[in-house]
């Protein structure tokens, strides 16, 4: 057998019968804020990573697959972004992501957790690589709901950075079918929201799934996709929504063309090839969402682990 | 925080600072036998399954997955396979998926553990559902290295189903550059052979490039593929190696096609949208890979987790 | 470091922050009954052991220790106990070990869980060595309080043999004033008691202190002892109550003389040494056990852990 | 069950087969030095921990009964202890309690490990107390073996307070007859030794029972005693090895006047009644120490979990 080698561990529960180990070598931040426990943690495989309520959210090794797989689908689906509303995003690399776009003008993240967004912006300079000083970029502390519940702004890309939905957490209203529909009257014309939608395993489809049902009571045009972020234990899903543009509609050759068009660099997950891969998902996990009746509204909300 | 329900916990170390938990309900049987610790477990989110020294092996939940993984894309890129031979297979679900095909006349599986065989036999009957006692397979006890030697048959396809190459078990000489040239010697003119080849992890791709990299010094087309396989805590790898038929030039709608002419029942995992999306692989995976140097040969081995 | 070696583990939660990790080669039993989780494993280190609702009560290995703990000190300090009475007991290891007495002439066991006792008669024969069968020896299937208010027998020794008072469990109403006054009713004009009482431990006193404090406003004799159980993973505490007789009235000789007289054989854990010496404990146990005002009443009952 | 409430976890492997489990707040300092590992851990039961090895040495919730045992049975059996030596002693808390004697005039204490000793003076004022700066201790970062070898010097008490004996570690030829009889040369003439001798559970006595029977092919008086540390998970042994003075000889009252005489103030642990009850063994140790014929030898050592 494989001899573990640590005596501090992380234990990533992920369903109360299953978790992922991570060997640590030391606890470098934690605080219970006033609306979850965030933690920065150094572990042996996957370098720092950030871990909210006892949940890995991005790790040193393998964010640059999450954040990529997050941004740039939508990023790429619309012929020229120039603004973008992030929904949550606290380590800053999803603003990273979307700042290497040339034709961005503005990026707005807001994101309920001051507290967790400047531990981010203290302890993971790899992460956000100073995208918080970029000029285009402004963070606001605030319930990203009510904010948008409020303004008139309307953006072509949202990208909706959060963790998943627990019952004690911040995140839950974020999920519904009334948050999506205010999301989509926060949009241009072309607009496009983009998402994590929780794993895709066999065991525990159900909150991607209905993730993917629930969108498609709002938007015209919904792609459900998959990336491996092995530090996550579990394959992981998300989902593209838009009002007109299709990403599968693009093939490898335009996406890397838009590439070397848009961008300064190449990135180290996302090009053509992945891009139109992402979409392939398994045919069990294709049956079981066109199965999925299940919508999430803010009166019958879902929670994972319930 | 989740929390865990369970205080009866398989650890499965994917590495001395990494692991996966599963709550189990009972040890259904465990044995160690002369080549290896065989465990049959009963876990609480993937129902039954084979742990043999330590490692999850396959579960009743998603080994349709891995199984279905392993053996289709090779049989199905074949014009029409009649002589399948498996190195191992011990849970004798591998035999079963190579007996949906019609065109399938002889099945020769050589596992050199005759224990854990039987207690597959016994133990997962829904894994091998009879398929020992179809008329057209064969099992035998021994070194499938010794035996591939020793005999001039040759096979239209042979699937390589052992566990991963560590130092004190018995699976490390059947990942070298000489046993690939021999399998490559027991082929047919159109033979195709596939093989699980380690996780694809970017933390630990050294097992998976390596083995692409030795299969493309002995055969003309090497296609590695990843398939989502939730049991087993990280995204997972395989290869199908051939000698003139490229898995790649089919496209959904022919892999549809063949499956429909040449299977009874369609499959639960596999299919034209699975097999055309299973090769495309993550950017960053795909240099690692093209930049590996490493060979494994009888005089070099490689062991995971060294 | 010591590496582990084993990768199956029953993890022992001794607080929500605290726990005792046993390697486990099986599961013999299992099976929710209609008031507990009753679990049967063969561990490791400690041989077969019984688990109730996640909690280690007796390991093959050291639960001599414990049963001897529990049952003598009473039975030694009374001048000839004919009458006991077992609430709980489910092992038959408590029986057990009052059987040896030639002066008993007449054991009631009073537990509640008709399964917990027959998987323990299956699963566990060195612990019960036939007792069971011991003409002086009865059983019943019943609430150990109710039986106690309804009848008006009387014993010279009531041992109480439960699990700990957790919320969920069938025990914490055995923990009350109301209950020691009711044992007390049901003892002769020298009866005696005894009780596990909870761990020692200094970080969690609460339950030991508590209960001796509860016995003492019912019982004009209390003695707290405690014995080193390895398997329980914390120093443990028992309770003697008595009408009349006091343990540390006995010194080793005394002890040692009764023994040989009373018994056919030594026994392992206990004899005129062990008899003395754990009435001694730690000055910091002493002085919180004074200092503790907690009574644990019916209506104020106290849950471990909470 | 009782629901662990932690993610983080210090696993405590007592052997390959068993372990202690605390939940981790955070790492204070970890570092490979030139001899072991060593890591400072705030636990959420035990308070802040040393660490060596991955084995715990002292916490602060209960440090106080582990360094009272080891050094006060020793010096209040001495009848006026001036000069006294440590071997290892790393927290200085073996050196805080024997400066609470007034008696003592000089105390050197002879820690090979420089880092482990800064590392505790840094992170450990609960453990020291300042006690480092007192006139009457000095510390030197040497081989404690060779120094007393290399030494004329004698005192009136020698402390052994040194990890376990491991395979790769600095401790285990300080536990053998020839250091044994060195330290026994290097003691004035009622010169009294005293050290921590492993756990006293019943499943691994091989430690706690060779170092008692190599120490009585040294000395004429040695006595072994336990005392409860929970944070040990296990129970723990000590022994008392002297030239003349027997501390069983000693009772309640007369430790009580000595401490009364001696210290300036009481302590937590340790008094008369503690004193006299930490040398009564349970009956299976005392017969296994009895029956150990392994004696330890510089060319015969032993290691724990070996």
């Amino acid at each position: 057998m494989t001899e573990p080698k640590s005596y501090k561990w992380f234990l990533d529960y992920l369903s109360p019968f299953e978790g992922h180990m991570h060997g640590i070598d030391t606890v470098v931040f934690s605080k219970q804020t006033q609306f979850q426990q965030v933690e920065i943690l150094d572990t042996k495989s996957y370098g720092r990573c950030l871990v909210l309520d006892g949940k890995m959210q991005s790790s040193e090794v393998d964010e640059f697959i999450y954040h990529e797989a997050l941004v740039h689908p939508a990023m790429f689906t619309h012929p020229e972004p120039k603004k973008v509303f992030i929904v949550g995003g606290g380590e800053g690399a999803t603003l990273r992501e979307i700042l290497r776009h040339r034709s961005v003008e503005r990026v707005l993240m807001v994101d309920i957790d001051q507290e967790v967004v400047e531990s981010c912006k203290r302890h993971l300079p790899q992460w956000h690589q100073g995208s918080f000083d970029d000029p285009r970029a402004e963070v606001r502390y605030l319930d990203a709901r009510k904010y948008l519940e409020e303004t008139t702004d309307t953006y072509d890309i949202i990208i909706i950075d959060i963790s998943e939905p627990v019952e004690e957490g911040p995140a839950y209203l974020l999920y519904t079918k009334e948050f999506y529909s205010l999301v989509m009257e926060r949009l241009t014309s072309g607009g496009i929201i983009s998402l994590q939608a929780g794993t895709t395993a066999a065991t525990s489809l159900l909150n991607f799934s209905a993730v993917y049902q629930t969108l498609r009571t709002v938007f015209p045009v919904v792609s459900p996709y998959q990336a491996p972020i092995p530090s996550f234990g579990l394959p992981w899903g998300f989902a593209l929504a838009s009002k007109r543009f299709d990403p599968r509609a693009l093939d490898e050759k335009e996406i890397d063309r838009r590439i070397s068009q848009r961008l300064e660099r190449e990135l180290k997950y996302y090009d053509g090839e992945t891009h139109v891969g992402q979409f392939f998902l398994p045919k069990q996990v294709r049956i079981q969402m066109e199965k999925q009746e299940r919508i999430i509204e803010d009166n019958y909300p879902l929670f994972t682990y319930h």
